[in-house]
């Protein structure tokens, strides 16, 4: 289980070896939203995404021996480059196992951080007959995406930088949006908020059709999504909750948002134009949600996520062609 | 006249107030370069660009019955935007002159931190007699874009900044390129590393066929470009080094480096896969010197001054177009 405990020893490992990401705001973005937003800028994280927090505590935690021997991830995405930098500089061997239909560009990078990229067909391999052979003959340890209790853990490491920056600006009451699959970065945040900064309230964004986690919290008991495909967002398309990330969510969490592909590449063109990151369109529905969701108290502040900034640069594009004038 | 003690008064007063930018790196950037670059994201200061910290430094230093009255610049671009949103923060009167062909966004954007807009036109009008007539209206003070003993050391700030960030990560021994156009933030920061980092020397870098700055250098006295227009890193075109900033770069910067537009472009491309950062082409010239010269001192890392990020999405998609896979 993870609790706040566990995410700050996360924290202590994580010292001096992942980014402090800053909290920007911008005067015309607040203009724009009618509402004060402040972005904490995970797409600066190392390999652009969050995931690295989570892939450093899981990789730190495990015992010499066995880390020494590597670690498997099953990931075409943002987890992926995580782990292969994480066990990179861990100096372990980490293996990717991919589909072969994965963007070039991913596969690329996920062997440029250093890790050993396994490929398999979709269509006629078994993904995880793959993985767990693997895992087997070379005693590899298997690096899950959420439902690791270090892996919320190192995602948790966000929310105490988040408490701690909030303090500095004085802001105590606010909603914390956060970009949501699996519920790792979520639950994570949760539970760094509810020590560190009690009126700060985390909330899952989710792509419109896919809000698994909202109905979830929403019903008190798992939901599921009924398909998995056809949003832009595929960072954060997921089947349902996590069994170790929902019971964290239920306890802390307030509602779910949801938000369109549309507005997520429109607050990916305002993030460009006002605060001068790169988005990815799954990680800019916190972002979105901060700008197009009416604020259940306009009064104060809010404070989203921006998890992650791997993106195609055609995706850019069309966020940029679209919203971007 | 700047020196360390004045950037180090103008540090004390812009604490707060003024972004401390992270310096990002990528292993990813380091292994397409092939060195071990660092970048000072000064993109993610406030309006973009470090010019928001000469601003804040020039108006801060005024006494107040002065700066109660208001302040004046002649600007279309970075300087514009640092002025008004630094003045509005103090609660005062901010006039921007500015060719009434100027950008529409950019005049939208000014107007929306505060500033008073006073339009021109460039073939009819002298921009120097309206300012002057407004100045005496009005009482108002013209803050210089960099020929000002304090926006030189506003921008200095940047440049401790980095002696701190450098020391952190054990670098002792570096060149820090700088985007370079009339050598206020590249003097300011000579001036910081001198005292905080003396093994770190700055170099201007600047858009290839408009080097002033470099051949300035070079011959130890003024040189002047022979055009003003034709680069697409229009923020840093000026005629000539300031007369302020060319005294101090000479004493203390290492030599000039040049890029060309496509180099600046590609830069861009690279910012946005491996940083995730939005920047504009003259605030990408010195990553671009980074990436594409070769290193004086192989084995060192290097430091590259992002130096602004408010970029035209057209501009930007080219960049993407054509160095973005």
């Amino acid at each position: 289980m993870t609790d706040i405990h566990r995410v700050e020893r996360a924290a202590e490992r994580l010292k001096g070896h992942v980014r402090r990401t800053p909290l920007l705001n911008s005067p015309l973005l607040d203009r724009f939203a009618r509402r004060r937003i402040f972005v904490k800028a995970e797409c600066l994280q190392f390999t652009g995404s969050f995931k690295f927090r989570g892939a450093w505590a899981a990789i730190s935690a495990l015992p010499a021996p066995v880390r020494d021997r590597g670690v498997i991830a099953f990931s075409s995405g943002n987890h992926a480059q995580g782990v292969a930098l994480a066990a990179a500089r861990h100096g372990i061997p980490a293996v990717i196992v991919m589909p072969s239909d994965a963007p070039a560009v991913k596969i690329a990078n996920t062997r440029a951080y250093g890790a050993e990229v396994i490929l398999y067909d979709r269509e006629t391999e078994d993904r995880d007959a793959i993985g767990e052979k693997l895992a087997d003959e070379r005693g590899l340890t298997l690096i899950k995406p959420f439902d690791n209790p270090e892996v919320i853990a190192g995602q948790g490491t966000a929310g105490i930088e988040i408490a701690e920056q909030a303090a500095l600006l004085g802001i105590d009451m606010a909603d914390v949006l956060v970009c949501c699959g699996g519920g790792g970065l979520t639950s994570g945040i949760a539970l760094a908020l509810e020590r560190h900064a009690p009126g700060l309230r985390a909330r899952p964004v989710e792509p419109e059709g896919f809000d698994d986690v909202a109905r979830s919290l929403a019903a008190g008991a798992h939901r599921k999504n009924e398909r998995l495909t056809g949003s832009i967002c595929d960072a954060i398309i997921t089947p349902t909750p996590g069994q170790l990330t929902f019971p964290i969510m239920k306890r802390l969490c307030g509602p779910g948002l949801t938000v369109s592909d549309d507005e997520a590449l429109h607050a990916m063109a305002l993030a460009f134009a006002h605060l001068r990151i790169v988005l990815e369109p799954g990680g800019a529905v916190a972002l979105a949600a901060a700008i197009f969701r009416k604020p259940a108290r306009p009064d104060e502040p809010v404070i989203a996520v921006a998890s992650g900034g791997n993106v195609d640069p055609s995706v850019f594009i069309e966020a940029l062609n679209r919203f971007g004038s």
